[in-house]
């Protein structure tokens, strides 16, 4: 029987893709969102819609947001690179330039508001707190935050429902990543991670989102079928 | 001396000019965000420029956001109808189909992330909790839930620093509105309150929006200076 409706955040990356694998799991009727908000991997938007139809999303939606107009990230604006290191063990601390403002509130917000509009009470989203690029809006207690917004901000909140943040990855390694995808069956030669990729969805290999993707599969003891770049 | 740069959002009607204006008023160096999501009064975009230019806001930018995606609301959906009520009095209980899913969360994001940006930590919305639509995200529990996010999912909560919602419209009424925004110079002639105005910003005198800004001006004792709708 249907949890009913989730909305799932769907970028077309691994961990996303996941994502969406376990939602249709644990039951949910699964409408899949993606935000085109002028990322540089505009590939991934693609890659999603085939992801979404491929793991059983009931419905999904693509919607625009130009987050290259607030800036101040290396993954918007062209005119900043995006860092690449020589190593695996060679990820840099602190918060790094591919971090997008707010960008998290700004994807939870816009599934917040499909949620609405569907009536459904449940949100997921593929954050990781573990093997993560240092984020500030991978946490916990991002997380609950949101959840709280949720329960004063929205008509199901006014009514007494709350709304809930599913972020299933968020305590798992990379490595655990990968096995739980390839356990779900996720083809995760169709997941796109690199921050930079080629426009055809060529990984760069040197970004921290492919190191820590590079990192995972090694320590699954797996190979990355999309390693060679060529999808 | 300037307090420092903030984030205002600026709609285009008579509560967002007035917020832009006390921001510049508190010594703020006021950086005004348009946010384009889809609603039937695009009308709002361009007296949001000019208000922007005189009001004194340091930048101006637009960003677009389709809500029309997500749905659910009769002011981006246009198979739906904005209701019209027949009298000052009449306005509808409860929370009416204009409400748009989380979009005051999904304003709220967006500001964040260009305040982000530009290393801000105010930002100004003109919600009003008195004379108001009956939308949950209108309430004073909204803004601080919004604070505490902001707390924990940006790089300044992550430095320690917070961020301000500041909503200086939150108790007055909309009459108290109006002798507030006469006090400050702003040119109500080219505020745009209306939910469905014509292409060139005529307001319809019978949405909620209308009612709202009709009974503020009357118990002001105030003559509305766009009331024929020709501007």
């Amino acid at each position: 029987m249907s949890r009913g409706a989730a909305v799932v955040l769907l970028s077309g990356g691994m961990d996303s893709a996941t994502t969406l694998a376990l939602a249709v799991r644990d039951g949910f009727e699964a409408h899949a969102l993606s935000v085109a908000y002028g990322q540089r991997h505009g590939v991934e938007i693609e890659r999603a819609r085939e992801l979404a139809k491929a793991l059983g999303a009931a419905s999904h939606r693509v919607v625009g947001v130009d987050l290259a107009v607030p800036g101040g990230s290396s993954l918007t604006d062209t005119t900043l690179s995006v860092p690449r290191s020589r190593s695996d063990d060679d990820i840099a601390a602190g918060i790094p330039s591919t971090y997008v403002p707010a960008r998290n509130t700004v994807l939870l917000s816009l599934a917040l508001s499909w949620a609405e509009a569907l009536g459904a009470q449940d949100l997921y989203i593929g954050v990781n707190a573990v093997d993560y690029s240092g984020y500030p809006d991978c946490r916990p207690a991002f997380l609950e935050a949101f959840e709280s917004l949720a329960r004063v901000g929205t008509r199901a909140g006014v009514e007494g429902r709350g709304v809930r943040v599913h972020a299933p990855l968020l305590k798992l390694s990379k490595a655990e990543i990968v096995r739980q995808a390839v356990e779900l069956g996720v083809d995760l030669s169709r997941t796109v991670s690199c921050y930079d990729p080629s426009p055809e969805g060529g990984a760069c290999g040197q970004c921290d989102a492919c190191r820590l993707r590079a990192r995972g599969f090694k320590e699954a003891g797996l190979k990355d079928p999309a390693e060679r770049g060529g999808s």
